[in-house]
């Protein structure tokens, strides 16, 4: 227990700060500091010793410097912000996918990106996957994070000539000021047709947050009033940009590697995610960091629901699948596209954000079946090749996924050999969700023993009367 | 008639070499040269008079270089490419707009591209709408440049282990050669998507070319046997990007400007031709050229078809409405997507390759009526907006459309004036189809007469029981 302990803490180094919490794991000495000190050499050890972070090995944000839209909490500015935000004349209201892109917005994800975008920069984005910044550098951003308006809202803010709104949750509690507003027309066909390759009916994210939506878009500045939270037991692991970068310099990584994910962790993942560790120290860093980054926000209703995701990863943290020392879980404030190629850009560029110099793209990233048609909706390699030739994602070092089996003689997960290409079982997705709900055991080595209870557990709370509903994920408060 | 044969030389400046053409306007002095060294003022006429050209002031290719892809003439090269083709295992068929593209990559419109495109370049051309060259800066390539193959014959290909191919057309003659050939995936739907923002159907070019094309497409390097020719007594017009730069050293352009279009010349064009060279001129410009650029590949059916277009614009410059002492009149190779803002990047990037280094942009290039709603396809601003922010195409001086109407009063085009805008009278390009049609004048100065009269003609032309075949151009022999 106390092993497993210091696993949590050192993964979830955020627990450290957060004594109060009611999660069992959290029993933490401040363990991860030391370990990164001892990992980061002599030169790390002795600037920890002046209390000097080494945060120059860390890649730059885009536009140069990280773009924060919280309003600080000095001298009352909060409360004069939300009392300003009550007092607008006009409040559009979020619904959950807005909530998180207000949040992504909100701690510079989207660097340089100051607030939801205006139509320059969505038309940049739909037709380029990339926006030009004020230095006429190219940053990539290849999904629009836009706010839908109704007609008869967008009339009368323009019959106002009002140049502020405010944005407000469900129960019209103001989350921030929206200002030096643009308005323009929401064209829904041309904006999923240009971001996902199709309009076939039955894209997860068009569904949710696009086919009733207004059809104007209104773009501009945000002022958040404070930091977006969601009090379902998980806001302390989803540590903003700034506090990622400040975790990699407190442990002297001198390499950051980023593993995007929407699934439970299975021991392939995790081979790969070693083995990155491993070709870097090859390659001369000292103190790779993997940011283990399972997204956060909204996804399709039969993925597996973050909380359980975050338990699941927790045990393969615990039982040593993966090395806490140098791991770093968060979440990742995102919902979900699953546009692959155009969307895999945007799970690459918010992580240069938060400190990520490499990227592991694996095969298919953000793809998902055709909605109409029996087949993939993505090829599965333009994902990885989409990314590597992709404007504003020069600086991001891409490390494309080795395929990862199940070793039949071996009995465990290991890099597929085409040499011996019987010995090896491939284990989608499906067939893993099946056996979970099955109560079924997968091969032994292919997860480890707590994670898989975790998944059994997950689908054996599903009663077969739930609707898919009771799949939906907390949304923010 | 010696006036017209002088505009007619100095638009149509290619004629002065064509003596032997069965063309009436064609009585030509070598005026242009003349008519330019005048115009280019002192430093130029020097030049000219030491047999120097001035090409230093024209803009640089894409790429830094025009890519040409005909075998030169030289030691019978031509004679041995064509037996290599003859003589190899695998022909390609080309379509007619196979074959424009052959011609258009030929004479490097696309530079750097040397041949159809490959994977990646196709899958950048998709996503981010430039491609990287090879010394890593972003070129504009907007369409997918690209040869479709059935399944059977790539299967052979394939089994072949074959790495060069033999392009043929209709009659399997040999047009060039394809090397180092890759075959990949035509995934049409996300194609069509990627590129026209709808997947609607009745899409002309989506039609034409894609929706019975094979599903598998096939990029290499290009030779190409000969120049492309269409013998359909236009080829005179077909002036390539070398030509083209040729054309205005010669003529000491110190600055170009290109007007595309794929309709008759109407007042209100020519009016902004003309300001526009008024602007430049007032820039400071010593010798603005025009290059009056009709699109001469695939239109769609009820679109005014090439030829008579050419008797139209012939008619334009007769009568003096445009100045052909700084016009120059070529046709532009491509076919036409009528893909809006994706194709107007296109329409711009390749009259750089020819040497322009402004283009006139209008409302709504390259747009058309939604195939199955009753709206526009493009947001009629979107094209220039998207022009102006298109990545490789910063060194581009974009010059968007005045809007130009008809002036009740003063009885002529004029731009139009919002203070009293109920003496202006907007005639769309459908109303002045439908005038032609039915034999009706339009208003006083709308069109010159004798232009007008073409059009008619060609409306005459068309029996009601005429069918679409009957529309079709020429194709390339």
């Amino acid at each position: 227990m106390a092993m497993q302990a210091a696993f949590a803490a050192s993964m979830f180094p955020q627990l450290a700060q957060r004594r109060g919490s009611d999660r069992a794991v959290v029993v933490a000495p401040p363990a991860p500091v030391r370990v990164a000190m001892r990992s980061g050499g002599a030169a790390a050890a002795a600037a920890a010793a002046r209390g000097v972070r080494c945060r120059a090995s860390l890649i730059e944000p885009d536009g140069g410097r990280l773009v924060e839209l919280v309003v600080p909490e000095e001298g009352g500015r909060r409360e004069a912000a939300r009392r300003e935000a009550a007092a607008l004349a006009h409040r559009v209201r979020l619904g959950r996918v807005e909530t998180e892109w207000l949040h992504v917005l909100s701690e510079g994800w989207a660097s340089p990106l100051r607030g939801f975008m205006r139509e320059a920069e969505f038309l940049q984005a739909l037709h380029f996957n990339a926006i030009r910044g004020g230095d006429g550098a190219m940053v990539n951003m290849s999904v629009p994070i836009v706010l839908p308006l109704g007609d008869a809202q967008r009339r009368a803010i323009e019959a106002s000539g009002a140049r502020r709104v405010a944005l407000v949750d469900a129960a019209d509690r103001p989350l921030a000021v929206l200002s030096d507003i643009e308005i323009y027309k929401h064209n829904k066909e041309e904006r999923i047709a240009r971001t996902w390759g199709t309009t076939a009916p039955g894209l997860p994210y068009v569904d949710e947050a696009i086919t009733n939506a207004g059809d104007w878009l209104i773009g501009g500045d945000l002022e958040v009033i404070e930091p977006i939270k969601y009090n379902d037991g998980l806001d302390q692991y989803r540590l903003s940009p700034a506090q990622l970068r400040e975790e990699f310099a407190r442990r002297n990584a001198d390499a950051v590697f980023a593993f995007q994910l929407r699934n439970p962790v299975h021991n392939g993942h995790a081979l790969l995610m070693t083995d990155t560790r491993k070709r870097l120290l090859e390659m001369g860093y000292k103190n790779p960091v993997l940011l283990l980054h399972p997204l956060g926000g909204f996804t399709k209703a039969d993925d597996v629901p973050l909380s359980w995701r975050m338990k699941q990863h927790e045990k393969v943290l615990e039982e040593g699948v993966l090395n806490p020392e140098s791991t770093v879980v968060a979440i990742f404030p995102s919902p979900m596209h699953y546009a692959g190629p155009t969307e895999v850009q945007w799970h690459a560029k918010a992580r240069i954000n938060a400190g990520a110099n490499f990227y592991i793209v694996g095969r298919d990233p953000a793809g998902m079946g055709h909605p109409t048609e029996k087949r993939d909706l993505y090829d599965a390699d333009h994902g990885k090749k989409v990314l590597s030739m992709a404007p504003g994602l020069e600086k991001l070092n891409i490390l494309p996924f080795k395929v990862a089996a199940y070793d039949t003689k071996q009995k465990k997960m290991d890099f597929f050999d085409p040499s011996r290409k019987d010995d090896f079982l491939f284990i989608s997705g499906t067939k893993m969700r099946t056996l979970a709900k099955n109560c079924q055991s997968p091969p032994d080595g292919f997860m480890c023993p707590g994670g898989w209870k975790v998944l059994v557990e997950y689908y054996d709370s599903l009663t077969p009367s739930a609707d898919s509903s009771k799949l939906r994920e907390a949304v923010a408060a």
